[in-house]
């Protein structure tokens, strides 16, 4: 290696990766000013051009996911990577059900008049600028792009390698809807390489950068998490279940578990661990048929091995497993103290649900549960912020400050504190 | 050196902080249950036994004292060091006063229902755990302890060496308090040592810690971010501006601007510039007369110095400068546009005031100036959790995430999304 080009290179990126940052500061700081209607017409724009360019769109995802399939990336992998004419309208009117959100900056979160006259009111503020690290889905470029907007945000975003051209193609339809709108095309940029140095680059960017959100495998966010000098929401591990309470409705609950498991196992929200009272135990046979039917591999414990052969024994890591995959853990639980107990022994604080018809239960478990999303007679798969009626959803955060649950766009304000005095000193 | 006593103390150090870790995790998840009569009920006991352990106090207060005196420390440093009958008495009324705001637990903070019927509340829980390493002031111990009791969370306390006698006096009294009222001492624990690898250990457990929060100078402040695998909530610096606007009262804007600067030199919302506005060239010899009269140096642009020969010239880093002392840097700008920019440029984002009686020139700093608290009409110095009604504060967060401005109990809770359903599947 040539020790010279490579420190010209390296002193290249960084200047790259301060002008970009420099330019989204910018960009943020006109945001900030910039009235709703003009943000909500800015995404209509941005939707319009995602159609119009619908042909280039396609163009370079054919590219991507030519070299992927080259390169022998799995089924998967490719089915995240690829877009259609559906998908590609599918982001646009993503950008359009976001504007139709109020605007979650300017809100009065809280006022209140002290003593001495002052009027302290709490106000909601963008959070600045937003780096976003992702992996292969290209639709998580129109949907964070939109969000940050929404918010009055500048977006930075770094997508995968591996759909680079789609991104790229995305994010110059994305900027062609903002100038059409009168607003800079620096809200919405992308790192300009997809050398990995210029990811720890961005995460140390944080005289520009307020917040990162990574999206994907755990390889990534780990990464983020050990080198970020900027705060981050993070999603870490859903490993959630499902309660089937000694008073719940036993269809409720066999619709409720398949659904909860099996829709989608790929999902954060996928149940792992499926928790069934003592007094419940006459419905094992049919949750380990519906579930087998369903196609689920079923690890037990010694009560569910006892009531249907196909029931393979759970091993201790099993409780501790977020499989996405079609493998459920189960376990005969001594009611809801037992169920409480192995939640907060092995849940991840994601997304817990309950399935009974006894209210004093069921308030117990939303009360005493420690997760972002807590439900009652409800498919955990509904952790999703589409599903919360937030829009899109830039992320599940499994933190507790700031965000928890998903990430819309209220979640990617802040607020100050605006005080309006009549000469007030302090004693 | 022996190595191998080395290592076994640091073993020792590790199991001693992972078993605090513990103790505060375990004492946490109880207080995350117990109800609002029952920690304010605990605030009064711990109030009642701070009065009736006054003299333990301030005995080790007193050898705090002497051990600080002969280490030559600076009356500043002393000063606030130092406990006496009248600042006991003010930590047990903190405590009280703690009592008597609303719980910040268990509230509504919004609700809706879905199409499909599913009822979602966002409600307020507490954080968890919240490590606190903090320099010489003893009290922050009961206030700190107070707030984190208030919002269900167990505290992990790291106080300055020289105060280690003072606080774990205080320590002492207040988990005698939480006993009498039957909750678990360990809601508030010291670390038990002054050894400074244990803030290292500290910062690295983030599977008992929720979040971090640091109160000190700028050596600790950068170390804990450096350091922290745990989020941090910080306070960097308050480099803070008083603009006088053309159509400002002069008589509000020399009372607010000494205020300002003057009250306290060394609080984090004391101005450190003061912006005037070229409409109110004719102000500059009162204002100057004003600070130099209350012992003020004054670093001034030309017009400064050309209006009064005791104003010194300022140099270009003394915009930028947290002088912390009786000390400000003096320009004229051009009206609210140049305020703007001159903060944008140089201010930190904490505390900003504009004095004018013209309300569109005072709503258009409100909106446009980008930090923490604007004030119209008022003096930087209520930046201030106590003069915003919070009670007391555990700090004033520079970030924007999460919290921004004082951080009071409200500031110290999480959220989780409780859903309600009917059986409810995916489709």
């Amino acid at each position: 290696m040539n020790v010279v080009k490579a420190t010209t290179q390296s002193s290249d990126l960084h200047a790259a990766m301060r002008a970009l940052g420099r330019a989204a500061r910018e960009a943020a700081d006109k945001l900030a000013l910039v009235d709703s209607a003009a943000k909500d017409h800015a995404l209509r724009d941005m939707a319009a051009a995602l159609r119009a360019s619908k042909r280039t769109i396609l163009e370079a995802n054919a590219d991507d996911l030519a070299e992927a399939k080259a390169k022998g990336l799995g089924a998967a992998m490719l089915d995240r990577l690829m877009l259609d004419e559906k998908r590609v309208e599918a982001m646009a009117k993503g950008l359009e059900e976001i504007a139709d959100l109020p605007d979650p900056v300017g809100r009065t979160l809280a006022e209140w008049t002290r003593p001495n006259g002052l009027q302290i009111a709490r106000v909601s503020v963008p959070l600045g600028v937003i780096g976003i690290i992702y992996e292969s889905r290209p639709n998580v470029t129109a949907d964070a792009g939109g969000l940050c907007l929404k918010a009055g945000n500048a977006a930075i975003l770094r997508g995968g390698s591996e759909s680079a051209r789609s991104s790229a193609a995305i994010i110059d339809a994305l900027q062609a809807g903002l100038r059409r709108a009168g607003l800079p095309a620096e809200t919405i940029q992308a790192v300009p390489t997809s050398d990995r140095a210029a990811v720890g680059i961005l995460l140390t960017m944080n005289d520009v950068i307020d917040v990162i959100v990574p999206r994907g495998g755990k390889g990534l966010i780990e990464r983020v998490a050990a080198e970020s000098r900027i705060p981050v929401l993070m999603h870490l591990e859903g490993n959630c279940h499902t309660y089937i309470d000694g008073d719940a409705d036993p269809e409720k609950a066999r619709a409720i578990l398949v659904n909860a498991k099996m829709r989608r196992t790929g999902v954060c929200g996928a149940t792992e661990t499926v928790l069934v009272d003592e007094r419940a135990k006459s419905l094992l046979p049919v949750i380990i048929d519906d579930l087998a039917k369903a196609g689920c591999e079923i690890r037990g414990d010694a009560l569910f091995q006892a009531a249907d052969n196909r029931v393979k024994p759970a091993a201790p890591a099993d409780w501790d497993t977020e499989f996405l995959d079609a493998i459920i853990a189960a376990r005969v639980v001594d009611g809801i103290a037992g169920a409480i107990a192995h939640i907060r022994a092995h849940g991840s604080k994601h997304t817990e649900a309950i399935v009974t018809e006894n209210t004093t239960t069921a308030e117990r478990f939303l009360s005493e549960v420690d997760a972002g999303i807590v439900l009652w007679n409800a498919s955990t798969q509904f952790a999703d912020g589409g599903e919360f009626g937030m829009g899109a959803e830039i992320g599940i955060s499994t933190g507790k400050l700031h965000a928890r649950g998903p990430v819309g766009c209220e979640q990617l304000t802040s607020y100050k504190y605006q005080v309006r005095g009549a000469g007030q000193v302090r004693p």
